[in-house]
């Protein structure tokens, strides 16, 4: 399957980021439908026009007709949907997901679809600090990385599709990570940086710390105002290999206080000199 | 003495802060000079009138005729400078600096100068991640916090004289804190955020990780890109305050390691709460 234009895509999940890909493949020209638990959702989507059709319960006409189907659920939810209605999905449609964890949840949900139904995991790389569909925001892709995250049991079609579908939204950069790599990279990337944030959040009482504060601090702790529903259930749906990345964070934490309590100035700028050259490549203008 | 359109300042040092003072400070309609060790800086001054004069040896003239100095040096070049210069400035004259650490040179100086010079210590809680006069930028004062820093040496006048220059740059919110309370706040909010940038920055030896990355990494590591002549002295010369933040902060990031690490989801979604409710006071759209 390949997509263009006639490709019929249906919604499952209408927040944030279900909402910002209904906006953006809608916009293009793209029949978009939707499933999602509230109705306001539904009638948000559809007045705005990301949607032209959308049900609050498992409609099977929606999913029958639909040839691309795009899960934006919790892991949880998304296991559980499919467990429960997996039967309804017809042969040769093709799904995918947003799920920022990958081994936890792909490998299951391969072996609980249909034969014929081929599931293309993704992880775009994009988001906010707020949810739901009326905060959706197709711009947010813009610039952004998104990553294909197949296994063995996926056809090159699949994933060339599933790519397709990135650069549709408007992503910069398309690359195709195994599950394992794409988890630990996520860990370290993303989900180490949310720790980090919490953290510092955590560890000082003093009120008032605004009205001391430059602009570093606020930096490092937009990611501080964070969902604790979703981002406790995907610390711990990639429990070792966040713990694996936070160890190794830590050690280099711990070498950089040592030189601190020292006096080890040497050391001390030659980390500061190896982060601000690799820290260089994060420029986003640069592209 | 209070700051009036009269008050005839010398800046010493004309890196990107002496930089943007002087050029908010002209702009403005006052009276400004400089003294730094580059004469293409001086130069580069003149030329877009950020100053009136300059010189790039220790000018006596220029000392003379201010009322009101500014030193924008790193803090050992800062004290070296007093050493050798203090007899040369005249009685009343205020002097006053944008030093980022201050137990370790504020009493030293107020004890170096002679009788009649006041030394009031503050610090523009304002950057970028570049420097030199060529990337001064007086809009970086804009929204950024002031912190006045005086000890029991300082009369209420120069404090307040101090804050009016703080207004008059345009600073959002003027403070004022003793040096110990000061040093314990940069510790946290700049000095510890800058450690965490660094550490996480040196942790991963992954190539392409920028491929793979959003957003809250490039924020949480902007200030990863950092002058380590100029950071290395001052975690030094900040060097108990800052391990004593770091210890706190590194309690806090393995209390939440050990909530991932015993699966105890209510602690977690606890600390993110906490950390989610804190943060939100730091939103700069707020004020």
């Amino acid at each position: 399957m390949k997509l263009d234009i006639k490709t019929k895509i249906l919604i499952v999940g209408l927040g944030l980021l279900g909402g910002s890909y209904a906006q953006s493949l809608s916009r293009q020209g793209y029949y978009v439908t939707a499933i999602t638990k509230e109705q306001h959702s539904i009638d948000y989507a559809l007045e705005r026009k990301y949607i032209a059709k959308g049900s609050s319960f498992v409609d099977e006409a929606l999913i029958k007709e639909a040839n691309l189907i795009i899960f934006a659920l919790y892991p949880h939810v998304f296991l559980d949907w499919i467990r429960e209605n997996a039967h309804l999905i017809q042969t040769k449609t093709v799904i995918t997901d947003v799920t920022g964890v990958k081994q936890s949840i792909v490998y299951e949900i391969q072996s609980l679809l249909p034969k014929g139904v081929e599931f293309i995991s993704a992880h775009p790389m994009a988001g906010k600090e707020t949810s739901g569909v009326e905060n959706s925001d197709e711009n947010i892709f813009k610039n952004a990385n998104y990553i294909v995250v197949p296994t063995e049991k996926n056809s090159l079609d699949t994933v060339e599709l599933c790519g397709d579908l990135g650069e549709t939204l408007g992503f910069r950069e398309i690359s195709v990570l195994t599950p394992e790599k794409h988890d630990k990279m996520i860990a370290f990337l993303s989900q180490l940086t949310h720790c980090i944030a919490v953290s510092l959040m955590c560890a000082c009482e003093e009120p008032e710390l605004e009205r001391y504060t430059g602009d570093s601090f606020r930096d490092l702790t937009r990611i501080a105002n964070i969902n604790d529903e979703m981002w406790s259930e995907l610390f711990l749906a990639n429990r070792e290999t966040l713990l694996a990345e936070m160890d190794n964070y830590r050690n280099s934490f711990d070498k950089l206080y040592d030189t601190i309590k020292n006096g080890d100035r040497d050391t001390m700028r030659e980390m500061m000199r190896l982060s601000t050259a690799r820290r260089r490549k994060f420029n986003k203008e640069k592209k």
